[in-house]
């Protein structure tokens, strides 16, 4: 890739979807934006980036296209519209899908997109908004080596840790793994906390003692103290998260094994967006226990 | 604490114990020990430490009793016994379970030590045979902080992080925290590798991904590589941590506690103990899922 010839495509202009095709940018790739509200980009056109009316209007234009949206059912659209990327993009160029969507549907992208003559990825991040912010994200690929080797640099703009896993719906079965484990430690911590609660212990105390041994993680020593505190802003959506878990457990049936914990998890985020929790961090899980609502 | 004037008695000589034990001396304290096999206890009597027949022959000798036994009925026997520690301890002395043990165990000896003059403490570790052999374990303190001030210079002998968190029970309580915390995410762990292997994935791969963002855990990074190299040696045996993972049920469900991952949890170690994983490290769970016994 080289800032002198190839221009970029983003598409999808949220919190991640921002500050990864900034530093494209800062790394001086011309770089065209559509996102479904337009003012989302505002910051980005006033940046340089230019503006496109629709995918069908990015992709001939692009050797690389990113996605970054919301639920499969928008990488479904973008892609296999009718003014889609597969029908739209140039031949030989790369369609490399960020968003955390199905393994099926990112094997799907890739057939349909090798028919047309385009190298497709998935490549799902974790890192969330400050690991995007911070070019920090660690980036999970599914796809040919070589089309990995090909956009390997501009991940590294945008990750620190990036991996190819395997072949397409390789990076999107790592990143259920991911969202597996994270549901695992979450609710562990939760149950933790409300216990250590109910017990008369101080909570901040009994983190001390835990926090650093064979209990820590991440979620218990991060998300901890957000509940303390009484923080429940998101981080990390609910309604984004039950999305993530429902689909690592449909693919888990699909490959007919049976994983108690994710059903659980998968029960309970159900819950706490019933409960109206969706826009509130994962976090939020701690006020269903706390209410008494498990 | 004084080794020209304190002795100490250690009872409970196994992995963990004699690593303490083992401390203390090193500390300069003349230790008496007991446990139920005398040959357990051949290296640190060989080092110097002073063998006595029964709980009984030692109690009455010390200023600190030290217990590390297996079961909460062993500490009852141990404490509560014709011959046990509240008959036989020197007023004013000082005894302190480092047992993994129920809460309501640890207040009815605190209360039983108190009317016969006698200081008791809860002070279950963490850490295991490494930490102990390090001295660097996590001491989780009940009681009252007159006794544990007392006390913590010689703890601090034995572990790293020695805390403090409330009255008498309060070690067990937070003990049962971690309890809880360590078996989510260890099943988390297990759930995600176990998907990640149905899925076609290199899971050591999926390691380099996840293991050191936000679903990074000390269970994950450490006992993954185990489980993936087939060692299922403990560690932590199965047996003992599903004792744990009851008394933690138990005293959630006193406290009329809806916890479904640690009721989860207890049904999974069950499960691996009743097919024959006792003696096993607690990664062996993994095995249980690979067999499709879950």
């Amino acid at each position: 890739m080289d800032p002198a010839k190839d221009t970029l495509g983003f598409i999808g202009i949220g919190v991640m979807g921002k500050s990864m095709a900034g530093h494209l940018m800062k790394a001086g790739y011309r770089v065209l934006v559509y996102t479904r509200t337009k003012e989302k980009a505002a910051d980005l056109l006033s940046a340089g980036a230019e503006w496109a009316e629709s995918p069908a209007a990015l992709a001939p234009r692009c050797s690389v296209v990113f996605t970054m949206v919301g639920y499969p059912s928008d990488v479904e659209e973008v892609y296999f519209g009718p003014k889609g990327l597969i029908a739209t993009a140039r031949p030989g160029a790369y369609l490399v899908d960020t968003t955390t969507s199905k393994p099926d549907l990112a094997r799907r992208i890739f057939t349909e997109a090798q028919t047309r003559g385009l190298h497709a990825l998935d490549a799902p991040v974790s890192g969330g908004d400050v690991g995007a912010r911070n070019a920090a994200l660690t980036i999970m690929v599914g796809g040919e080596r070589a089309d990995f080797e090909a956009v390997k640099p501009l991940l590294e703009v945008m990750g620190k840790t990036v991996v190819l896993q395997g072949p397409a719906g390789a990076g999107q079965h790592t990143k259920m793994a991911n969202q597996i484990v994270i549901a695992s430690n979450l609710t562990g911590a939760v149950e933790a906390m409300r216990y250590a609660k109910a017990a008369g212990l101080d909570p901040r105390t009994v983190l001390q003692s835990i926090g650093a041994g064979s209990a820590g993680s991440w979620q218990l020593n991060n998300m901890v103290p957000r509940m303390l505190d009484g923080d429940f802003a998101p981080g990390f959506y609910v309604k984004h998260f039950l999305k993530d878990l429902r689909i690592a457990l449909e693919a888990a049936r699909e490959m007919k094994l049976k994983l108690p914990l994710l059903e659980l998890a998968e029960r309970l985020f159900a819950r706490a967006s019933a409960e109206g929790f969706d826009d509130n961090g994962t976090q939020a899980l701690y006020l269903l226990y706390e209410r008494g609502l498990v």
